[in-house]
């Protein structure tokens, strides 16, 4: 990344960065918004549904606003950004595209969304950050447009995190992230110029996997239109559905197994596929899908022992709604083929602790990430030898390499803060007089990006439309806050980072 | 700590360290607990109560049998003890000494325990790892000698953690707690002999401290039966009662702040005290002293502003009431004035979240101590300073002195630790089917040793005698593994500490 030249400080020390060259790249992705616009509108113009209006209105109106922007910001880029210029862009560029996403739901006036604005702005941030709450009652008529929209803004928002993750944290040195600095995403380097090598690849991969499922989803029987709309959400982790049973609507192993797959694939590195592409197979080797795919046979098989013990299900769905509950819920997609809350404490315990996790770095789903928990097992291992043997040295290596102090440090305060967020904004929730369970499941559940909590108000059958106005709003900030891995967005609150 | 002499491997690797010399200081204070359970069955029998001969068969069996390995196992102990002996003989004389404590509750048949070993069992480790949860109903009509009992128990349990924090643990190197290594307990000394010096000061100064609680309480229109037991477990920051409504039975602004001030006496660095009596200032510059006293005022006019709004109480009560219940959680007492899970959903929030706090270390408070956040508050402040400026230095400083990257490392690793065996003892309620709440705060009010939990069942108004008998054992294990700082305990799990 490029260093900053020193300007002269404003009033009182105010002195931001020159915000031209991030208004120029998120009016870019505005411009790309606004035209993935067109495509719920002819959606609805083609069902004759007066739908199409609000989205072509927005797009429209959009194109011509961020078409301005674009071109009054114009400015060279080939030299990338400051270090306080790409911690600008990345809450900025959320927080206006969210904004700007919400136009159509907003217009439309469907009376799932009720015509508010909280809702409507919760449904696209929701759907940006792939978490998968839904405040749209009755799904399962709705009109196409919707539902697609939601589902697009989902798979958009799946590769804009893999392409922040890839391009943008590791370059920033975000909790721990500096671990997957690669060559082109070194600080001392240009940000943008690989980048976008690798980000076309990225999308290639990710567009290959999407149509891949959508065809697995047909040929299992469901409806084009379904299989579309499922594809975007299963491999971008968000889990928006057509219906307001999720996958519990297709009563089929088929679908079932797909999701579960499907959401796998969605959750494992991204650079890797690249690799594999090109015969290396780092992916079968790398720490975190490994711990990954342990963690998700030892869970299904607890939770299936658990079904079964408590004669729930026989064995195929034991398995089978064992699996896809416990990959939905470490991907956080927050698909559910069934009610897993009345599993039992034990069960809802375990979905519990699973939330926190999360997927691979690098990959759409969110979550605390299992590198992060990866590193502090390497810690705790070199610790109790360390009390063994206070003379030893005790190397720790994360995939082959030595783990720096920073990045152990770093990922250390990754957690710290989470953990701090997390019991805010469930102090929060509980001050709205909202239950225990709702609230301390609602908030991990938000800051990992899953979609469903555990409560009967947001559980895998409730639907968020009835939580608290200021309560939506909150969470629409805990969503954001876990997406952007939490510093990012809490740096911009730092006096110090605007006075350069 | 001196190095072990080598020796040859027994069967299959299994070579334990040199029992000898930890059996030796066990028996040792077995037979001061016997010399202390003199009191109960001195004071039932002044008031001419049966309940004076299992307490006296206790005694006299436990002083023989004790007495005897005392003797069998002698041995020069000016030598001092090797690291492994240390890390068997913490959790062991704990082990050990819980059982012995609990015969004489299991001998009285007393109704309020129910004849039960569970109970009987339960009391003992709550009363000795001054948790304060009981399963004695009907305290106010209970014999005395029971009541005595349990409180000494606390108050030898205090005492008996700030010597293990003084002189074993930073020896140890458990989790941090090297930070607190003095000259005299450094690794490569040996442990005892100047341990015993301050063990000396710090019990003169707690016994102090005991006696002036035991006159304020006396003062404050106490009785002095009720104040002398009640002084016990203020000090140790334990909890228990003589009434089964804990403090609330005395409706008494003296009598509730002379327990704020005294838990928070409990819960500040003893060491501190012993060099305040020479005339050094430290306890009023200490960064845990000063963070305790930040954290009680800052909560307590949060929980105060809580009542006034919601028109609990005027402004007297609502202060005293708040203060008293921040002042019991963080400093893990467990005495409750009021029933504060009835102060609405932020005000539980905020209790929840306390209770992983915790005391200053070196007190007689439980959780995971002021001083770990300390840590991870400087190493949070450096993350986002770097973040900012990748090539500044910023040291992290405690107290004046640069942070050990050791230290560091083992804060968090003991948080990692905390969360897991948090989660683990979570799920396993859960899977008994207790409800949520009651499970989560349970949980953690076990492993920081505060006493009540949120729930209904356990919570300030209830009583852990209706849990089910699994997990009242469970629970005794999270007191000991949280008294013990987890490490100490988790440790002797580990194949490798056995084979030497």
């Amino acid at each position: 990344m490029r260093p900053e030249a020193p300007r002269p400080a404003g009033l009182g020390g105010w002195s931001p960065p020159p915000l031209r060259p991030v208004l120029h790249l998120t009016s870019g992705m505005l411009l790309a918004l606004a035209a993935f616009m067109l495509l719920p509108a002819a959606l609805d113009a083609a069902h004759g549904h007066p739908d199409w209006k609000p989205f072509a209105t927005a797009s429209l109106g959009l194109l011509a606003g961020a078409g301005l922007l674009f071109r009054a910001t114009r400015c060279p880029l080939a030299e990338g950004l400051t270090l306080r210029q790409a911690f600008v862009l990345t809450p900025l560029s959320w927080a206006t595209i969210t904004a700007c996403a919400a136009i159509p739901l907003y217009l439309s006036q469907h009376p799932g969304l009720g015509g508010s604005l909280t809702n409507a702005y919760f449904e696209a941030v929701s759907g940006l950050t792939t978490t998968g709450a839904t405040v749209v009652t009755g799904l399962d008529h709705a009109p196409p447009g919707i539902l697609l929209w939601r589902s697009l803004l989902q798979w958009l928002g799946g590769i804009g995190i893999i392409a922040t993750a890839v391009a943008i944290l590791p370059a920033l040195g975000v909790g721990g992230m500096q671990l997957f600095r690669t060559e082109s995403s070194d600080r001392s380097e240009k940000v943008l110029p690989r980048a976008r090598q690798i980000a076309t690849a990225i999308t290639l991969v990710y567009v290959g996997l999407t149509a891949a499922c959508a065809l697995a989803y047909l040929a299992a029987g469901m409806a084009a239109f379904d299989a579309v709309v499922h594809a975007l959400s299963t491999i971008s982790t968000a889990g928006f559905s057509t219906s307001d049973a999720s996958l519990a609507r297709w009563d089929s192993p088929a679908v079932h197994w797909i999701a579960t797959v499907g959401m796998l694939a969605g959750a494992l590195p991204f650079v890797l596929y690249l690799r594999a592409l090109r015969r290396d197979w780092e992916i079968l080797r790398d720490p975190q899908v490994r711990a990954l795919l342990g963690l998700l046979l030892g869970a299904t098989l607890l939770v299936a022992a658990i079904l079964l013990v408590r004669g729930v299900y026989g064995v195929e769905e034991a398995l089978r709604h064992a699996a896809l509950s416990v990959v939905s819920v470490v991907t956080t997609t927050g698909y559910a083929s069934a009610d897993y809350t009345k599993w039992g404490g034990a069960a809802v315990g375990i979905f519990f602790a699973l939330m926190f996790v999360g997927g691979c770095t690098g990959s759409t789903a969110g979550g605390m990430k299992i590198f992060r928990f990866l590193v502090v097992a390497i810690m705790l291992r070199a610790h109790f030898l360390r009390l063994l043997y206070p003379r030893g040295v005790f190397p720790r290596v994360y995939a082959g390499r030595p783990l720096p102090d920073d990045v152990i440090g770093s990922v250390v305060v990754f957690f710290a803060l989470y953990f701090f967020c997390y019991g805010a904004i469930t102090i929060a929730l509980m001050a709205m007089e909202l239950d225990f369970l709702t609230s301390a499941s609602t908030a991990v559940s938000m800051l990992s990006n899953v979609g469903p909590g555990l409560g009967p108000l947001t559980g895998p059958e409730g639907n968020f439309s009835a939580m608290p106005e200021a309560a939506k709003w909150l969470l629409c900030f805990a969503m954001l806050l876990g997406r952007l891995e939490l510093f990012t967005v809490l740096i911009l609150f730092m006096p110090r980072f605007w006075r350069g």
